[in-house]
């Protein structure tokens, strides 16, 4: 049960989507330019910076959802997804089997995660270092913050989440086809 | 000097969204309509939200630029938004002239700047019987977190600030007269 009467008992962000078309439209348009558009990241590699930001924010339903979306569209599948969601440090990003830009992105997605202020020029220098582009930097900041977002309107409404976690692979099998614009 | 080069000295977001047209698009357009769309929210009231978590997330771009936007449109003009920004606690929100209800939707939005998973059913109980609608509770909701993203987008690239803050003071004028809308 959310915390306010949405008139429908969709999980997570769906159910917000369809209580408030007026948001829903440009939530959606920002989700399908920054993880769909044109992009020398993969959309695997962007679903996976939105997951991992979303399990550093405990938010059960993004990290649910966005894990499904990444894991169908990385080499890696499944198993890579798990192993950057297992942890920070030693445990997590650092132990995947990712390129060090990869590597050095998600590095950069935790900072934003802590806080826009924790970001450093050596970061971003480390990422420039390990081939990443100013525009693939500015992505990954900008998708980390969306995913700040993303997860405190999620959980801060109170929203549920699926009954059977199943249904985030049910579900990313339809964003994969047709993508997050809400139709006008 | 932003983190990476963005072609252009604009402070702020605006550099951001010059920077970056495909983003800026759907950015602008979840402002304007959360920010100044048809709300039983003022525009000032939804500006205080913006400008109260952009302080707590030490974002001093947006809480220049949103605290001069509000108390622009506020009754209670720039004192008002000073005394909100403040601080938290007493010295903060809870000892400004607000109304019970704005007090209590500043205090979810406080919540929210720590964490989705921060925000407690009494927490929207409170603001209910301050006479908050359900619409304005998730509407709170959204604006915290969308400055939750904003405010790392702003920062986790370094952005600039104003040389002279009396520039957030003509920024805010131009908003409130052109919105927050980048063309297409």
């Amino acid at each position: 049960m959310a915390y306010i009467e949405l008139g429908n008992d969709i999980p997570g962000i769906r159910g917000l989507l369809a209580y408030r078309p007026q948001t829903a439209q440009p939530l959606g348009e920002l989700a399908e330019v920054l993880l769909r558009g044109d992009n020398t990241l993969s959309r695997g590699e962007r679903e996976l910076i939105a997951a991992y930001v979303s399990q550093l924010n405990e938010c059960e339903y993004c990290a649910g959802s966005h894990g499904a979306t990444a894991a169908a569209q990385l080499p890696g599948g499944a198993a890579q997804v798990r192993q950057v969601l297992a942890g920070t440090g030693a445990a997590g990003p650092a132990a995947a089997p990712l390129s060090g830009k990869l590597q050095a992105l998600l590095d950069i997605a935790g900072l934003v995660q802590l806080g826009g202020r924790m970001v450093t020029q050596e970061a971003v220098a480390k990422a420039r270092d390990a081939g990443a582009t100013d525009v693939e930097i500015h992505d990954t900041v900008l998708i980390a913050a969306v995913f700040c977002m993303f997860n405190r309107y999620v959980d801060g409404l109170g929203t549920s989440v699926p009954d059977d976690p199943a249904q985030y692979v049910a579900s990313a099998e339809h964003l994969i086809r047709h993508g997050y614009t809400v139709p006008r």
